[in-house]
């Protein structure tokens, strides 16, 4: 076959499983090829496409490497990720699904991720899950159709038949602040049952007897862990859990927090505290207090858990669990980049330690 | 040439410029094919590709789309984005860069990015600036090496070689909340000078005379620009204008704003309100106001300018400009859609018009 020569289309769909376009034939044939890198860095094509890749170049001397990054510069070569993704069956890609960006404890969890993937030469795909116009299954798709080279959610449930999808499948997954309830997959989470532990802690000493509970969706790890915490930690500390007083909402917003608020005083009973398994379900405490004209927390005093940028400015200062949210993205990543190294590292669970952190949405009780 | 015939590497490296190895052909050759789809639907091979790229779907009619889903569902035949990015120099993929992930300002933006991009079966590379680890030039090189569609930057410089290299390079690319001097480029910002004049305005209204400015960095546009709009209005207003009262800080940053104001204080002059050019530099007022044992709005006024979210719960709620993130991100996404389909499409600039949110962090100067 002569150089150059160009297959005829059902040649190229015979081998290839596609049509051979002249245009395709133009997109991996750009200017110079790493051949001609090669030949005149006098190495072998394989080193050049080392130096070349942000992920493998330490395994180059530097001087060499520099050497080589000049060369391919002069001859105007650049390295094609999407053919380089074709040929090691590597992107560099990582996809990142988050349940709603909006939520202020996301964006330092995504930038952990960020910069630790950064380090090592991959790219975040980032995609946020939230609205009802997007499943997180057709967002699943769209990441494995483009060969990400594993996923870090932080969007899991309980039960999560797509985790168990991409487990199938054999794509590298992390999940972070959430996981699910089978332990079959690595994640890094908070410590849930020592935040409450904490909390419940601080309002009974205080002197709150009368606590009532928001808590988060029961199909989330987080929502249902604190949950049980909150009944485990409350009966440990002596205090009587009224079920009325304890109201699990169905999602971790104000909105749904100020309605739990609500539904709380339509009860009748007597509380002087509301711990809440979230910061925007605290935050919603907040708004219901306000529309019914009392103060906290010289009325009610209000917990939150996160503690996401900015609570610390609000009126009231909120008291909070403290979670490292740049550790938890920086430990996400780390551990995916382990499994796509080695696919066979055994599944582990990282637990973060939360950290109670006193504000003034707390005091001692009124009188 | 036999179907099935493998090239020798020497061939493969001559017709593409790399080795086709048995992987690749493995890789490119999935369970079933297009064609096996194609011919069970009794349909030419690019109308199946049409019904499976979320883009072009459109183009057949919903009874066949649908019918040719269940097909290739049943056949296991799955659409690889990446071969199919080689193919039609589509990846259907966005890069959008953000110079700080952790100002509240941008995530309401990038969910309208996202959910515009969403609804065209395009994804979103997001990626962050900000950090010094990472430089923007190396993130751009990175995503024009995944053959990024187009790219959405929020980070933009007044003059930015970055952009016109971007733009050289023949890269769709819209810019969002900054723009460049040069009229060369799509984008999507607010009207800095209108916002400025609202905010003069309600500090004049109440009262204020002497009026410090905190800007932000002059190298962005939307700190020269708020800036230059400040010292127009303010001539305009009939307020004297004091140099020593007017900083531009080096960043968009609560750090900056804190310093700015310890050196307003330091120059020994006399001001009752403080105009920030955005609203992170306004936080760093409120702490650098706490330090003193000043009060705000009692012994300082203070504005903002994005009304990013949560500002309306900080102690005192701050009065600012509401600028439409939702919006913001949606028209740059929609602008660069269009610049993808059509790239002659005329370079535009598209302006947004703020609204003064008036709350806490203002009132009448203390006699």
């Amino acid at each position: 076959m002569q150089p150059g020569r160009r297959h005829s289309p059902a040649e190229s769909v015979a081998l290839f499983g596609y049509s051979l376009t002249p245009m395709i034939l133009r997109m991996l044939k750009t200017r110079a090829n790493i051949k001609d890198v090669a030949s005149r860095a006098g190495v072998h094509p394989s080193t050049v496409s080392r130096v070349l890749n942000p992920a493998t170049r330490s395994m180059v001397s530097e001087s060499l490497a520099r050497e080589i990054v000049r060369i391919a510069d002069e001859l105007g070569y650049r390295r094609n990720a999407l053919a380089s993704g074709l040929r090691t069956r590597r992107t560099f890609t990582v996809g990142v699904i988050i349940p709603d960006l909006t939520n202020p404890v996301f964006p330092p969890i995504v930038r952990g991720v960020e910069h630790t993937l950064d380090g090592e030469g991959y790219i975040a795909i980032l995609a946020d899950s939230g609205s009802k116009r997007r499943s997180e299954k057709a967002l699943i798709e769209n990441m494995t159709a483009r060969q990400v080279d594993g996923l870090i959610l932080a969007a899991a449930n309980r039960k999560d038949p797509l985790v168990d999808q991409v487990i199938e499948q054999g794509i590298p997954l992390v999940l972070v602040n959430r996981t699910v309830d089978k332990h079959n997959v690595t994640a890094v989470i908070n410590d849930d049952e020592l935040g409450i532990d904490l909390a419940v802690g601080h309002l009974v000493g205080l002197g709150h007897r009368q606590i009532a509970y928001i808590g988060g969706p029961q199909r989330t790890s987080t929502g249902y862990a604190r949950y049980r915490a909150f009944l485990k930690t409350a009966k440990k500390a002596g205090i009587k859990l009224d079920r009325d007083l304890i109201i699990n909402a169905r999602e971790f917003t104000e909105t749904a927090g100020q309605a739990a608020f609500h539904e709380l005083i339509k009860t009748g009973k007597h509380f002087t505290a509301v711990l809440s398994a979230n910061d925007l379900l605290a935050l919603g405490c907040y708004d219901a207090l306000e529309e019914l004209g009392l103060r906290c927390p010289e009325d009610i005093s209000v917990t939150g858990f996160n503690d996401m940028p900015y609570v610390d400015r609000f009126a009231p200062p909120l008291t909070t669990l403290h979670i490292p949210h740049d550790e938890l993205g920086v430990q996400a990543a780390t551990l995916l980049l382990e499994r796509i190294e080695n696919p066979d590292t055994p599944t582990k669970q990282l637990r973060l330690e939360p950290r109670l952190i006193v504000r003034g949405s707390t005091a001692v009780p009124s009188a």
